[in-house]
């Protein structure tokens, strides 16, 4: 067997063990009624702006953390703990996106229980988050109006496997030339019936939505466990 | 072994068996005087304006032609292709970065010596494609105005193994607010003594630097081949 048939083989495993331990994820954020949302996107795509908004508002009414993943640096988890939330960061070195084991190791010595809502930013990448199972309740896709309308089509996996899309930085859509409809018909090509957002975490607008739904997920975390 | 350490030990093999094939592509460029650019960059960052900006321009006073690869569709090859060069498109589908292989697939037909720049277009991605050598003479980072000034600080090692920065979109900088300094900063504390050109394929302002840049590389590709 030459290599890259092997490297095909032993992703498959690395996978396979992923899913176990995304569902023993899955089941700890259950059983601690605590509702978790990953956000992927591009580099740049204003995941951070939309979570540093998000924790800022969310934290007034309930209790928020997050995990912020990048190669290098840990910028972004100086940023977002400004908002006041317990914020920790994981640094992947050369590894292109999370997994389940780096969130079981950040999440190592904090009691969920404790948490309404758990956020987890993944590397800025359109390709290799789409694989890998973090057991969030919500997978988050954002793309910038300054992106291009053609993103969903042309990396259609992390639209596949994400729940919500948002449309990020509207308030550049009319100086960028943003087509709206063109975008909106491209994410439903790949994603028939996905609700997608428009935001701007520069001017606040369309953050109201998405806060309003993110409220009424807590009722769906609150709910007994079954089994 | 587990799964994790024998994908490094199999990536390793991978990466090896790339590394001949890129050298195999460079002696193959360099024995047809055709000179390489591979480009590289996040997903909307402008790489395929600034390409069909590019070929336009060069198709006029020399031969021209292009790679273009993307997980989906072929909407850049046909985008490329109205430049009137001759584009192949190289779907990778779930691969995240073009390697060697598909390179030495893609040319397969094309006769190198009628050509004096070949250029790649690599899957927009800021991590995997930085591993994977392509036997390009140039590798150009482009990183859009839009995206953040922090870039090159949390995506070091496509800055490492680039040879040449181009900052787009610079129409847009005012309205973003980009901060031109503290870019060119962390570009430079990544990769001291980097070139960075600021450019706008909308406007085509900084074009024309690029342009002369790749005209003056003309000289190094039809160097009498040693050895």
């Amino acid at each position: 067997m030459t290599a890259q048939p092997r490297l095909v083989e032993v992703r498959r495993k690395v996978l396979k063990h992923n899913d176990l331990v995304a569902e023993d994820l899955r089941r700890r954020f259950r059983e601690a009624h605590v509702y978790a949302v990953s956000l992927v996107s591009s580099p740049g795509s204003g995941k951070t702006a939309f979570l540093e908004y998000t924790l800022s508002k969310l934290n007034r009414r309930h209790r928020v953390a997050a995990l912020v993943g990048d190669l290098a640096t840990d910028n972004d988890c100086k940023r977002l703990a400004r908002a006041g939330s317990p914020v920790r960061q994981i640094t992947t070195g050369t590894v292109c996106h999370l997994d389940g084991d780096m969130i079981v190791h950040a999440l190592d010595g904090w009691d969920l229980t404790a948490l309404d809502f758990l956020f987890i930013e993944n590397v800025g990448n359109l390709v290799c988050p789409s694989s890998y199972d973090l057991g969030e309740n919500l997978r988050l896709v954002l793309m910038s109006v300054t992106e291009g309308e053609d993103k969903p089509l042309k990396y259609p996996t992390i639209f596949h496997t994400a729940d919500l899309a948002a449309i990020t930085k509207m308030d550049l859509a009319t100086a960028v030339g943003f087509d709206s409809a063109a975008a909106m018909e491209n994410i439903q090509s790949v994603r028939p019936g996905m609700k997608v957002l428009h935001v701007s975490a520069k001017t606040g607008d369309g953050m109201e939505e998405w806060l309003s739904l993110l409220e009424s997920k807590l009722t769906e975390a609150h709910q007994p466990v079954a089994g």
